[in-house]
């Protein structure tokens, strides 16, 4: 080994990073931070030290400052939690809404009390444009749901379009979903997830049931759903566990019409 | 009848209004605007207008101008609203649940722009205190539902107790309520109110049902309801039309452990 003139290559650490390389590291270290502290309270200054980089850095990236920051983070959140959604048309349906669940339920442990500050409104980084973002999760879950319905959410999908029952039924169920895990958040994330994720996908299937009552679309629906289940599945489960409920209600039904 | 120099009374239409009564005439014109425009469209001006009154007239009762006259208008709206879910403990629980889904629905249906903009977020005129407002209102709404569940919401009213499990089931209850309202509005009101109203009852007993089959507080509750419920009424009705799904369940059910 001689010194020679040539200098040594740049350890890899510091090489330079491209804009999209750079954009990334900075809303990964924002959103750790958004993970444990409410939007409004998380200043430029500690982005760019999570990120390790100098203060002015940041702004170039995010000349509107904190407010820019936060729509690009939550868009790159919500982007994220899109792809939890996204489960393919294998296998029993109910098995496939609990891998989603799943997901979604790491999703809301990860990102904490960024997700509930998000959700509960009133913070002053919300806009129409946060409104938005949140609303385009919403309708993609909607979306994911309804296909492991056998249905389409637009209503120019022809034959597989969902009706405005099967509509409602499944946004209000996702209404309650994040209802839901808001309250687990809040309540020390207990029960345990996949206890959650058992009721979670409880509910559904007992929603779709009582709207399978009053709505032939969703009766049908249900038939087709039905006969792609397992043997001992969460559908069988449920309904093994519900029968000794509704025959507590036996007192209750009509009386059958008398024969002439 | 004579001419004489006693000038007549002041038309009662004329007559001064207290502060309280000028108050309130402020909120009810303010609250008529809301209904059909966003919070952010509505000048003070124009609750000036149709409150038949000067512009420094509603600047001197609400100098704070537009947002604390929208907190003002917010804050009597919650109040008509609680006491809408107010109702008796008498007679079976779902027709109690029933009529206090008729008369939010009414409220929905009379504040309709003004409720749609406030729950869905992103409004200029959204802060903590408007939130604040509109938790308090999901709380008197949880707190209702669990007193007919036979139920208390807090921690510290002994036996009578809500568990996690049933306040985590009534509060994501009351999620899917207001999201199916804010579908409704969205929708040109339809389905009609009345039936709106009878499927959220129906989501409600199902999903008690489905929570009861894993939850032995929720279970507890069910059978103490059922006792309650009328022959022919929604329990039954429900019942009645979700064994033939039930049924269409029967190949799911988990084999019975072989005897011996």
């Amino acid at each position: 080994m001689t010194s020679t003139a040539a200098a040594p290559p740049p350890p890899r650490a510091y090489r330079r990073l491209s804009v999209e390389e750079r954009r990334a590291q900075l809303l990964v270290a924002a959103l750790g931070l958004f993970a444990h502290r409410a939007p409004d309270e998380v200043s430029l200054d500690e982005v760019a030290v999570a990120a390790g980089v100098s203060r002015p850095l940041v702004y170039r990236y995010f000349p509107g400052g904190r407010q820019q920051l936060y729509e690009a983070a939550l868009g790159s959140a919500a982007d994220e939690l899109k792809l939890c959604f996204t489960e393919p048309p294998v296998g029993p349906p109910t098995e496939r809404v609990a891998r989603v669940l799943d997901r979604y339920l790491r999703f809301v442990d990860e990102h904490d009390t960024g997700f509930s500050a998000l959700l509960r409104g009133g913070s002053v980084v919300e806009t129409s444009r946060t409104t938005s973002i949140v609303d385009g999760v919403r309708r993609a879950a909607a979306e994911e749901i309804l296909s492991h319905l056998g249905r389409i959410g637009g209503a120019d999908a022809g034959e597989r379009s969902a009706g405005p029952r099967l509509r409602m039924m499944v946004r209000s169920w996702i209404a309650a979903v994040e209802a839901a895990s808001l309250i687990w958040l809040d309540e020390g994330k207990r029960p345990p997830a996949a206890e959650l994720r058992g009721w979670l996908v409880d509910h559904l299937i007992a929603l779709l049931a009582a709207t399978a009552a009053t709505d032939e679309e969703t009766a049908a629906v249900v038939r087709d759903l039905l006969a792609l289940e397992a043997p001992g599945g969460p559908a069988g489960r449920l309904a093994q566990l519900v029968i000794p409920v509704v025959a507590d209600a036996a007192h209750l039904l009509a009386p059958a019409p008398a024969a002439d």
